[in-house]
């Protein structure tokens, strides 16, 4: 049980609030189980690491003494939002593409030139790429390269695991926010709609998770949109004028990606005046939410408003799930002693053992099944109208919101940890 | 020190994150100094009560016995967010209009039946105003009456007082949301911008709270415009090219009210397309971040993004200033004490004494002073550019956001008072 030499980590995709619990489990996990050997973070990903950015985390987060873990500093990453080590969006080229052959060579140097042969790789779909193609290139060239990748994203939609470490924290501050938003919309008596447009393209996990309060005897949205379902315009307004006779402050709840039919996104496609251009003459669409703003005030009239929840889903650093930040140290942990166990080519995943009560391990599959997938919410989960989830669903994502964290706060605001 | 009878409350205007801590102040005041005295509560304020609906908040808020406090309701009601009796935007008529007799007969009416002899209203402007014609009319007719008003908006517009109860956890929200933006926008090397449009057509209080993390050694906005400035275009496309060059992921903050030199809206006027009308062919607009985001899109041509805090910044009720709660609750109590000592025709204010250490007490001044009309940040609190705050507004700011309070979570969601 002991790694090959030293090890590098890297952050990359869309920030999550969790993103840092994984990195701060990563490099305790170092100090932990690999004492000897050095952790150095890429700044920005594998794009910033190709131009030679990266930083000594081994010292940055020990004592004077190389060896003692800076709990001070520990404790401020994990609840601190956003990826602290910076991020990138870079694909690595195809293996097949010849023109690639100097980046994977210039990777090579880099290692080499650090003693490097443990990568770790936190981030979503396109980061488990990224991953895939480095084991496979450093098999190919035989440079001994032990590579991992960590699980990230507020969608939930990374396939091989019960759920992905980020999504806790945005389900949470989603299904608070929403219930703020229900009791917000509930002290006027004149009939008025609310629509909330929440994150999500392709999978609905984080637009079902605004329902979670009705497993939990609190407030959920009258109606839930899944980009799962084709979405009908005549239904949705059946749906909500029904909604309107059994009270007057109708919240509703839409994925981003909701889309017609036909595949046209819902956002992009309602229109009277003709073409999809907005009032400045950009093609530039409004979104989900907006567009069915516009649609319900011609259709029935009433008050209408639509809010997108936008950026604080993935960054409400304030709002954290105590589970999700516990199973995303735990997971960044776990990535160490599996490489130490000479585990390669593997994303870590969480496996639910139980939900009532809710009981999960961290293990692991292997990331060429994983990559550039996407795991969508399954049929059973959305109710025969299309129109809400099912409690079974409720049910699933509840456990994943549970707990308060007790961040540091300073003068009425957070402490974030940050690089200089 | 008595009450003449029993006495009312109601809560009116847009919902806070604090007003039901108000209404808390109210109950333990009735509870604590007029015993022997009833407090009805009004549904959905004046307008609910004029079609007879209260609620009896003595029997409610306490235990069988009719007397002892129901802790357990007081405190859970206290970090409800939104107005728990419900509100309205009803304006009373004018006391010279004819037509408005009927309306002022009919609550004497209901004031009479059940022996209502002290009015409490919480609310902002327009409650003022309500306050104000409602004890003109008493005297007028000789109906013996104490009314109060006790303030709460988000906006932090009402003259006469330090604050307004409300707006401390308002300015908290969009203080810890635009630092965790900070930080999410920050984790990219390419230029962006990001505008964060925040709630006040009128006044730029709740925008100049963004920039609070300036004075306590955290993270503010790049940019920050104001209502009561006017916004050129020209400054501020140089404004926002400046602080490209300084970094990658700024960040602006703006009022939803900016509005142009010559009084146009930012929201409505910046259009290439000719017509003020959007994309559905409506005549609803664009906000001014969105309008911002396009126009920096033409103009600079860099990826840009904008966000609308929206409702959350008034119902955030699960990231509550302690020192707002605090003096919300006090100020409603503070309201029982003055009835019961005998003013009326005032308005509940909070006084500064001290802001280094924070020293405040609640006072009141005559509501006539008060109703309709705006306070605005003062001309010292915006910097000679016009594009951001002084350090000195921040320090103004900063002690009113101070503290965390510690709400009920039940399954991982807030658990919420709520009126059957």
């Amino acid at each position: 049980m002991e790694l090959m030499g030293n090890a590098i980590v890297g952050q990359s995709g869309g920030p999550t609030a969790a993103i840092n619990a994984t990195l701060c489990g990563v490099i305790r996990g170092m100090l932990a189980h690999a004492p000897s050997h050095r952790l150095f973070g890429m700044r920005n990903g594998i794009q910033g690491f190709l131009e030679g950015r990266m930083i000594d985390l081994t010292a940055r987060f020990t004592l004077d003494d190389g060896k003692t873990p800076d709990e001070s500093a520990l404790r401020a990453l994990t609840h601190t939002p956003a990826a602290s080590l910076g991020s990138c969006r870079k694909k690595l080229p195809s293996l097949d593409d010849a023109a690639g052959e100097e980046t994977y060579a210039r990777l090579i140097e880099l290692f080499r030139s650090r003693d490097i042969h443990t990568f770790f790789y936190i981030g979503g779909n396109d980061s488990m790429d990224t991953v895939a193609k480095l084991s496979a290139y450093t098999q190919r060239v035989g440079y001994p390269m032990v590579v991992i990748g960590v699980p990230k994203t507020i969608d939930n939609d990374l396939e091989g695991t019960d759920h992905t470490p980020g999504f806790g924290s945005a389900a949470k501050y989603v299904a608070t926010t929403l219930q703020e938003i229900i009791l917000d919309c509930s002290v006027y008596t004149i009939p008025a709609v609310t629509i909330v447009e929440i994150m999500g393209r392709d999978a609905g996990w984080l637009t079902a998770a605004s329902a979670i309060g009705r497993v939990t005897g609190g407030l959920a949205p009258d109606l839930v949109y899944l980009p799962e379902r084709p979405f009908s315009m005549d239904a949705f307004m059946k749906d909500v004028r029904a909604a309107l006779t059994r009270h007057p402050g109708v919240v509703i709840a839409v994925s981003e990606g909701i889309r017609f039919e036909d595949g046209t996104p819902v956002g992009a496609s309602v229109q009277s005046g003709g073409q999809a251009t907005d009032v400045f003459g950009h093609s530039a669409l409004a979104g989900a939410g907006k567009a069915l703003e516009f649609a319900v005030k011609d259709a029935i009239g009433c008050k209408v408003r639509s809010v997108e929840l936008n950026l604080p889903q993935r960054c409400a650093g304030h709002l954290l799930s105590a589970v999700d930040i516990d199973e995303s140290l735990h997971v960044g942990e776990a990535a160490v002693t599996a490489a130490a166990a000479g585990k390669s080519d593997i994303m870590m995943t969480i496996r639910r053992r139980s939900t009532e009560p809710y009981v999960a391990i961290i293990s692991h599959a292997p990331v060429a099944e994983i990559a550039n997938q996407v795991r969508h919410v399954p049929e059973g989960y959305i109710n025969a109208e299309g129109n809400n989830v099912t409690d079974e669903c409720c049910r699933y994502l509840a456990p994943l919101i549970v707990g308060e964290t007790r961040p540091e706060w300073v003068s009425g605001l957070r402490g974030f940890f940050r690089f200089d």
